[in-house]
């Protein structure tokens, strides 16, 4: 069938390949504010641990419509997401009802990390099983917007038969792998002492490389890991916000494009951010480099291709998505250049999107050719019932998990 | 008089004390987006020294109607500004306009600083005779909302006696002093080589020191010139986003903090940042100290301060400004919490504010009791008008200046 034609004035606006996110957590939007100011393995044991294992059907269905919609809101057209053990069909129906294209998968835990809730562990079966039914249910829904991606938590979390069966399960589905990698300095000598090999190393030999496979963080990572990621071609996932306030380090991104890595861009969940804005996050990946290595490091241009095309490689889309083309999607978003902060025009419009733009200037925002966001307003559900019903469930969720 | 009891509604909205930003450059905001991914040696004398020798009265006057347009309407109710060499008059005009809180000055500069342009420097005499003119004019003008500031642009580009007499100015008309200090390691040791003493020391030397004295940045300082500042109580004021995009380094503020210092918090100008947005100051501020000294550094509360409390001193009304308490000045921000990216509610309120928030949460903005802003409009100037007369203005200076 062929769509109406539409005609929608966009003078003053700038036209955007959709931008890509590829590593959030939509379950952990209502933990947003709750665990500040707190290293990651505290962060995780006194805080998102408990509030994961806390979630029902409905808060985490209220969850996901909350981040989504700031996703969506905010310009982000597509992401790669990673839930929590249970109830992940409810952030798909979330991700169907927004509109947004989205490659989620139920997180895979089958070892019990320190200070895990008793609940944050199942079977390596169980949870395998699990994985590959909701691929059945959702794997190329909603007409190829929605897929699922096999997601285990990280290595500390999870066997190695579960690491090489979520690896065999995505190549049988054609699907994502979508893991963390290297976050701290502490997830990197757990895995040196409990496997006697380096993180990046061991992933491999377990299957989680290559261009199905997606490492979120890649922070403590050497020159020769740097170089067989380049070479596999696995996608890292650079989370300069959530790196930073996790206190996690600054990852060499540059170096790792140099090294020919593929590279995209990520908020990670709304308790380390605490915002879910990709023009935050290209700002500061611009920015945190350029201490270290001189003002001219990680140019404007070189960061929105971050966004964009190495977003659109971690999602396993690169010849669908990342640009505006012949052949390509009609993810878009138009920019509007009207406030003060993008003024005055004339300079180089790449730099008012990676440094001075923000997501109030999102105007419209279509994913495959589809209005989700038109003036503003968010097309596909409520805002007004989102933020009251994600308001009651993590009253709720806060009460359930006694914090707060 | 009298003023009108007014009551607005306020429900679901948070009330701040007016945000502070104690070193702005409002010359510069109309050459955002033309000196990206360039160190501060370049910066200055490729892009920053040409434009600011090309403006006319007309163009200084837009681009602070500009830059003060986006301050206020994103929360900022009061800043320490540097203007460049001339037209200080148009940019007070401007800001007597707008309604912000605004404490100026002309830059002076008495030393020809290497790649400057020719223009950039005066004598001695005439710098000082119209810096002391236009004290008499606007030191305490429009009620007092706006006063003076002597500006010495930084030790490298003024002679010993500007820098004394700019001192002994300051305390004879009870007005503060903003230069910078510190800024970048070449800055450190030109100040070195040539005054056999480094830059704090200097400075103190010469009477910029104490209470009265704001030093933009202090990348560069070591434990003792920390311990001298405190003493003195000498301001600080942060810059994370410019210290990152120049290369210029990681400020260490939470050393200063605990010795004592008084820190406040400033964008800098639009081409180093591209924002002049006090909200990606704060959140900046707190995250890139993180990875040095572990998650818990420079929590939000913290940060909050500097951007209230710590403002108030750099701008010498530490009893006028800085809260919302008896006996201290209207100077309010009211922030809607409606928007997703601060739900779901039942957090800290200071995490949503200092991690979450932008400046399109600001709804209304009140100086010294005066509405500026209400639902999001600015009142005092429309907003077309300052756009398209910035655009036409930054166009003519970019031919004059030729760059871009």
């Amino acid at each position: 069938m062929q769509r109406e034609l539409q005609v929608r004035d966009c003078s003053g606006c700038l036209i955007l390949p959709g931008l890509i996110q590829a590593h959030v957590h939509l379950c952990q939007t209502l933990f947003r504010g709750l665990a500040d100011d707190l290293p990651l393995e505290e962060w995780l044991a006194r805080r998102i641990w408990p509030l994961e294992a806390a979630h029902t059907e409905e808060s985490l269905y209220w969850s996901a419509m909350l981040g989504a919609a700031e996703l969506v809101l905010g310009g982000t057209t597509a992401i790669l997401d990673m839930e929590t053990l249970h109830h992940t069909g409810a952030a798909f129906a979330a991700l169907e009802r927004i509109g947004i294209r989205a490659t989620s998968g139920k997180c895979l835990m089958d070892a019990h990390p320190e200070g895990a809730a008793l609940e944050l562990a199942e079977s390596t079966d169980t949870a395998l099983a699990e994985a590959e039914s909701l691929a059945g249910r959702w794997h190329g829904a909603a007409g190829g917007r929605l897929r699922y991606c096999f997601a285990p938590r990280f290595a500390p979390a999870c066997s190695g038969p579960l690491l090489r069966a979520a690896s065999d399960l995505a190549e049988r589905c054609d699907a994502q792998l979508h893991t963390h990698a290297a976050e701290t300095i502490v997830e990197r000598e757990t895995v040196l002492r409990t496997t006697g090999t380096s993180e990046i190393a061991y992933l491999e030999s377990v299957g989680i490389a290559g261009p199905r496979a997606v490492l979120a963080h890649c922070v403590w990572t050497d020159a020769h890991e740097v170089t067989r990621l380049a070479a596999q071609r696995t996608n890292v996932v650079h989370c300069p916000s959530s790196n930073l306030k996790l206190g996690s380090g600054v990852a060499r991104i540059p170096e790792m494009l140099d090294a020919g890595c593929r590279v995209a861009l990520g908020a990670d969940g709304a308790p380390c951010n605490n915002r879910l804005d990709v023009f935050s996050e290209m700002r500061l990946a611009a920015l945190i480099q350029k201490p270290r290595l001189g003002a001219d490091a990680l140019p404007a241009g070189r960061v929105l291709e971050l966004a964009t095309l190495g977003g659109a490689h971690a999602l396993g889309l690169a010849d669908e998505l990342g640009a505006i083309a012949v052949g390509k999607r009609a993810d878009l978003v138009v920019l509007d250049l009207g406030a003060p902060h993008l003024a005055p025009n004339g300079g180089d419009p790449v730099s008012h999107v990676v440094y001075a733009a923000q997501p109030s200037d999102v105007r419209d925002v279509f994913v495959d050719g589809r209005a989700v966001v038109l003036g503003r307003e968010l097309l596909t559900a409520p805002l007004e019932e989102i933020a009251r019903e994600a308001g009651r469930c993590a009253v709720e969720l806060r009460r359930r998990a006694g914090i707060g």
